[in-house]
C-alpha cells in the first residue's frame, strides 16, 4: 500500500494535487461511497471487533473511562452507522451559491462554496472519530490524512482499510485518504504547509498546544475547555442542582465539562450549602478562596439548628484554590467554586479566565440573561441548560470533527459547514478595469 | 491623550474588556457614529488636507504612483465618503441569525453573528484607507488598533484624531479605536495574542511573511498575488489583448495585477507575436523560457513576408526567466509567458506557481471555462475580464479591510462579513445531557 512505502510529505503533496478532483465529484457520487462505507463496515464487523478486541487485550491497565473510549462494538458500530446515515441525508456543503451578484450587465460574480482541500486530523484512541471524520472528510470533498491514538493502532488499521477500499470502489479517487500511523509522522505532517490546508488537533491541553506552536498550517480546534455556570440570583434553585450535577460528573473528561461554578452573592449564604452538598454527594471536590469557604462555613452554623443539618455540616467544605486557581480545566470530579456581584461580574470572570469555549447562566430573569447571552465572548452561550449540549451530534450536525475555539473560520462544534471554504468566480465578457477607473463604464451592483 | 501614555499592550488589553459593549451596541448607533465621522472629515476638509500637503513635502523624492497613493485631496475624501455612505446603507453585519433550530422541546439552538472584537490592521502609507478601515470596524461593532505607513503621519495623525472624536461624541465607548504611531509598537502589537482576535497587514510580501511568521494571533490578509491569464485555443483573440493590457498595465502595483500570461500552444505561433508587440508597446518587458522564445523568433520569421512584419520583429523579444521564474511577483511593467497544453496544464502550472490569489482564463469555450473555474484552487477564478476586478469595491462590499488568500474564514477581498464570527445561543429549561444520553429524553432537531 501506498502508505506504508512513501512519506507524508509526498503523500500529502499528491494529495494537494489531487484535492481539486475530490473537489470536483458530484454529490451522488460522494453520497455513494459514504454508503459503500457504511456496507463494508457492517460486512467486516468481525473482523473489526476482533482487532479491537486485541488492542484492548494490550490496554487493560488503563482506568474503566480511557477503556471504554477504546472499546469498539456493536453499539459503537451502531453508532456510527447511524451518523453516516445522517451524513448522507444532509444537503451538499460544497456547490452552494452564497452570493450571486451583477457588477455591471454581463460582469456576474457568484461565491461559491468549495472544499477546502487537504485536512490533517490527528486524534485522540477512539475508533468511533476515526469513521466519524472520514464521513465528514468524504462528505464535504476533501482529502484527509488521519493520525489517530496509538492504543487503538489494530481498530484505527482495519477500519481505515475497509473505508479506503469502500471509498475508492465506490469510484473516488484512490489517495484521497491516507493513515499515519507513526507518532513522527505527525512532525512531518506539521511542516507540510504548502500541502496541507487545515490542521484539526484533539486530544490533551498539551499535546493541541504543541501543534499550534509548532505549524504554519492554519488550526482548527481548541486547547481548553474551561466551562463556567454562573448561578444568578434569579435561578431556579431547584433547577439548578441537576443541570450543575450533570455539567460536571456526567462526563468529567470532556471538553464541555463545567470546570467554574460562579455564585450570585446575593443567594450564596442560602444556595451554597444545598450545592456543596448534592455535590459531596457526587464525589465532586470543590475549591474556592477565604470568601466561598467562609461563606460556607457561616451558611452552615446558620443553618445547623437542626440535627439534619449538623450531619450534613460535617461531610462538606470547600478545599483551597490551587495555585493556577480559575484557569484550571479539572477534567476530574473537581470544580472551583467563586462568589460574584452579579451577572456583570460573572460575565467580566468568565471573559477573563474562560478558554470562551461554553459557558451557562442559570437564571428565570431575561434581561439578566439576555445580558449575559450578550456580554459572555464564548463559542457557546447557554441559559438553563447544561454546558455538556456542546457537542455537533447533539447540535444535529450529524458528526463533529472537533470544537473551535477561535473565533475566525468555523466556532463552537465543526460539522461539515467547518469543512467547506469558497471561492468567486467572475464571468465576464471582456471587461478591463481601465474603463471603469476612467468613467466609460460604470458598476451597477444587483443581487440575483 | 491615552494612546500617547499607555503601552500598545495596555491599551489593546482595555480595548479587549471593552469590545463586549462594543459589540452590543445598536446599529443605529453605529451607523450614527458613521453619519458623525463623515460629517466631521467634511468639517475638518481644510485640516486634512493641509497636513496631507505637508507628508507630501517631505515625501516629495518618491516615485510618482507612490506620491499618488500619498496623496489625500478633495477627489479621495470624495471617495471615502461615498464609501462610508456605501456602508450605511448596508445592513447590520452582526446579529444576523444563521441558524435557529430546537433540540427538543423548550432547547432551542441559535447561531447569531457577532463581531470578532479587537482587530490590528497594520496597512501601506494611503490615508484613505485609514479611513475605510475605521469605517468598516465601526460599522461591524468591532474594536480596532490601527498602524499606518509612516509617509503619511501628519494626515494619519488628524484623520485618527477626527473619527475618533466623532465616534466617541456620537455615544461609541471611547477607547474603541486607538492608533499606533511608532513602528516598535508592531512588534509589541504580535505579541498580543491573549487580547488581539485577528490581525490584518496589508503592504509588501516581506513585510506581510514577516508579520505572519512572528505572531501567535491569526493572520488574515495575503503576502504574494501571483495572478494568471490562461489564453485558451478557443480565446477571442482580439478581446484578449486589451484585458491582458489592462490586467498588466492599468496598476502594476497591485496584488492583482496578472504576473504571468499562460498561452495555449494551440494558438502561440498566431497570437504570441500580437500578444508580444501589444506588450511592447505599452512598455511591458516579457519573460519566458527558451520554447516560448523560439516560438516567438519563429512566428515572426514566418510572418516576415511583410515590411511591416519585419518592422515588428525587431522591436519584440521575450527575455529570459529570472531564477525564480514564475513564482515572482514582479509588481512592475513586466510579466513571465509560458506555453502550455491546453487548460490542463494551464491549471496545474497556476496551482504550482500561484498564490491562490486571482486566476482567468480567457475562453469562448464553456466547457473548457468550466473545468478552469473548477479545477484552480484560487480565491478568485474569472472568465473573460480583467484579473483587476478582485477588489472590495468592484464587487460592491463597499470597501474592503484587505484581500485574503487563505481558506479560512474569509477568502477574497474582505469587507464586513469577514469581520464578524457567531456564536452559538443554546436556550434550555433545565434540560441535561444526563437524560438523553439514558434515552429518557430525545432529539428532534427541527429548524425554525
Amino acid at each position: 500500500m501506498r502508505g506504508v512505502t512513501m512519506g507524508i510529505r509526498e503523500d500529502v503533496h499528491q494529495m494537494k494535487m489531487l484535492s481539486p478532483t475530490v473537489a470536483a465529484s458530484s454529490i451522488e457520487l460522494r453520497n455513494r461511497a459514504l454508503e459503500a462505507v457504511a456496507a463494508a463496515l457492517r460486512e467486516h464487523a468481525a473482523e473489526i471487533f476482533d482487532a479491537n478486541a486485541r488492542d484492548l487485550e494490550e490496554a487493560k491497565d488503563v482506568a474503566p473511562a480511557v477503556l471504554k473510549r477504546l472499546t469498539f462494538r456493536e453499539d459503537k458500530l451502531e453508532d456510527v452507522l447511524a451518523g453516516i446515515r445522517q451524513l448522507i441525508d444532509l444537503p451538499d456543503p460544497t456547490g452552494v451559491h452564497l452570493l450571486d451578484r451583477q457588477l455591471d450587465r454581463g460582469l456576474e460574480l457568484h461565491r461559491i462554496t468549495v472544499p477546502i482541500g487537504v485536512i490533517g486530523v490527528i486524534f485522540e484512541a477512539r475508533p468511533d472519530a476515526l469513521v466519524q471524520i472520514s464521513a465528514l472528510c468524504i462528505k464535504s470533498g476533501n482529502c484527509a490524512i488521519l493520525k489517530g491514538g496509538r492504543e487503538t493502532a489494530k481498530s484505527n488499521r482495519i477500519l481505515f482499510e475497509i473505508i479506503n477500499q469502500a471509498v475508492t470502489g465506490a469510484g473516488l479517487p484512490a489517495g484521497m485518504l491516507r493513515q499515519a500511523e507513526v507518532h513522527t509522522e505527525i512532525d512531518e505532517l506539521l511542516t507540510c504547509e504548502r500541502d496541507v490546508d487545515l490542521l484539526i488537533p484533539r486530544g490533551s491541553n498539551a499535546f493541541v498546544r504543541y501543534i499550534m506552536d509548532h505549524t504554519k498550517i492554519p488550526v482548527m480546534g481548541h486547547a481548553d475547555g474551561i466551562c463556567h455556570i454562573y448561578v444568578d440570583r434569579d435561578a431556579d434553585q431547584s433547577r439548578a442542582i441537576p443541570i450543575l450535577l450533570d455539567a460536571k460528573t456526567q462526563y468529567t473528561a470532556a471538553c464541555n465539562a463545567v470546570e467554574t461554578i460562579l455564585l450570585d452573592r446575593a443567594i450564596a449564604a442560602d444556595f451554597l450549602p444545598r450545592f456543596a452538598f448534592a455535590m459531596k454527594e457526587a464525589g465532586v471536590v470543590l475549591r474556592g478562596d477565604q470568601e466561598v469557604q467562609d461563606c460556607l462555613k457561616n451558611a452552615l452554623r446558620e443553618q445547623g439548628e437542626t440535627s439534619r443539618a449538623k450531619e450534613k455540616q460535617s461531610a462538606i467544605e470547600i478545599r483551597d484554590l490551587t495555585e493556577t486557581g480559575y484557569a484550571t480545566e479539572y477534567l476530574t470530579l473537581c470544580a472551583s467554586v467563586k462568589l460574584v456581584d452579579g451577572v456583570k461580574e460573572a460575565c467580566a470572570h468568565i471573559n477573563r479566565f474562560g478558554s470562551h469555549h461554553t459557558d451557562c447562566i442559570l437564571t428565570e430573569n431575561d434581561l439578566t440573561a439576555d445580558y449575559f447571552l450578550q456580554m459572555v465572548d464564548s463559542a457557546g452561550v447557554y441559559r438553563n441548560c447544561s454546558t455538556r449540549f456542546a457537542d455537533g451530534f447533539r447540535y444535529g450536525f450529524g458528526a463533529e470533527v472537533g470544537i473551535s475555539t477561535s473565533k475566525l473560520h468555523a466556532r463552537g462544534p465543526v460539522g461539515l459547514e467547518g469543512l467547506v471554504t469558497y471561492k468567486y468566480q467572475l464571468i465576464g465578457h471582456g471587461q478591463i478595469v481601465g474603463d471603469y477607473a476612467s468613467g466609460k463604464s460604470h458598476f451597477h451592483f444587483e443581487d440575483l
